[in-house]
């Protein structure tokens, strides 16, 4: 069964829609207005850790809520939401191997287990393009380019990494705008950690990104550098808990949080 | 006669000193955490294009305060002052010709004078220190560098000419930081209006500025420009009206405004 993707303009008609079997596709573009946010599930031990290791680095890893174990509902944000049915699909984890991707994970839930969700960049996206800045990769249609950087996370537990950084190349005066309009939105990583010199974060190659796709940079344009939602997952792919679950790449949770909530001013 | 500068700790302290001919020097450093203004007083003829040159190019031109015509108090900021006494020394032009450099300007006050305070770039100065950010020309101990570009401002009356920048070196995180707070600051020329290539301003050497002193970029630093308060007295000298005066330079109006107040949030 399948969904027009143009009747899902709220959180909670793609809530209803994944709930109900009739959609399992990438949230991109849905719900506008409404802040999608990154799922990390992990059981309450490697949770304790992952919430530490989400404190020390806020600019990766800006957590919106995190629910109390065994409860699949994050009330703060969302109170009719089941983390366990309401997004597309997920990715299941076994000591760091992807063992099934399902649309559903009420088979899998415990008592144990404790949600996290974590701000994304789609937010702060909406409001560039809002702002009338040309945003490189959205106008190519393809993702945004990420680069794993020579800067340690402050480490907690088995969780440790370098930042991921997303990047956006922008006139100066764009640039500036955009330093502006995101660090208004500390809680979806905020003002970019870096603009102008790529070598000083170790990346030696722009046009070839770990992950997403390359942009190019024009002539008079300087990269601009986020800190990026990958960083907490390719963490978690390192850390190899026995067990973790986190939603599909793209497959995001939709919030009833309007993006606007999560604006400082 | 003349006073300890240390003891010169409000803007009220400031003013007296200078009312009274105890104090005819440079204000920087004075009274921390007062906000001072750059003084333009011209006939109302002149002024109305004036105040809508400044209108139409905010950014160099950050009007605090007008007077009405005739009165040399300024009711909002300082409802205590007089500007025709309380600043160190002026600068009294005819026809673009400086013909006084009074430390009084009374002699020369009539019915028609209406002046204008304009933001100080002393202000983000102060926040962008209290942040802990490294600004170059003041750890050197000598003026910004200030560049002519090629970026016209919008003209009105008899007033034109290019914008007139300041530039201040940073490592690119640093520079994110100073976008940030300087950006809170929209009364004294807010955020940068450019920043990493000199070259689309019209700037062919940051080593030559058209005013103050130049200041070195060190490998990996981005030089970042402020639209600035040199700006409207360029464009001042150049429309050359039959009279005008201004502060002598370095030697602002001092208000009773707190730094603090003038930030947007």
């Amino acid at each position: 069964m399948s969904i027009d993707r143009a009747s899902l303009l709220t959180g909670a008609a793609v809530r209803e829609a994944c709930r109900t079997d009739q959609f399992s596709g990438q949230t991109s573009g849905l719900a506008p207005g409404f802040a999608q946010a990154n799922l990390v599930i992990l059981r309450e031990a490697e949770a304790a850790h992952f919430r530490e290791f989400c404190a020390k680095n806020p600019k990766p890893c800006p957590v919106l809520e995190v629910t109390e174990a065994g409860n699949p509902c994050p009330r703060q944000s969302t109170p009719d939401a089941d983390l366990r049915t309401d997004l597309p699909r997920y990715r299941v984890w076994e000591s760091g191997e992807l063992v099934e991707e399902p649309t559903s994970i009420s088979h899998l839930w415990q008592d144990d287990l404790v949600a996290f969700l974590i701000g994304c960049s789609f937010t702060f996206e909406a409001e560039m393009i809002r702002a009338g800045l040309p945003v490189r990769h959205i106008e190519l249609g393809v993702n945004v380019p990420m680069y794993r950087t020579n800067v340690p996370c402050e480490s907690a537990g088995i969780f440790s990494g370098p930042l991921v950084v997303s990047m956006r190349p922008f006139l100066p005066a764009d640039a500036i705008r955009a330093i502006q309009i995101t660090g208004r939105f500390p809680a979806v990583h905020g003002e970019p950690v870096h603009l102008g010199f790529p070598d000083q974060l170790g990346i030696t190659d722009l046009s070839q990104p770990d992950f997403g796709d390359p942009v190019p940079v024009h002539e008079g344009e300087l990269p601009v550098f986020w800190a990026c939602g990958v960083t907490p997952q390719t963490v978690l792919m390192e850390a190899k808990p026995e067990f973790a679950i986190t939603h599909s790449p793209g497959c995001m949770f939709v919030t009833d949080w309007k993006d606007e909530q999560l604006a400082t001013q």
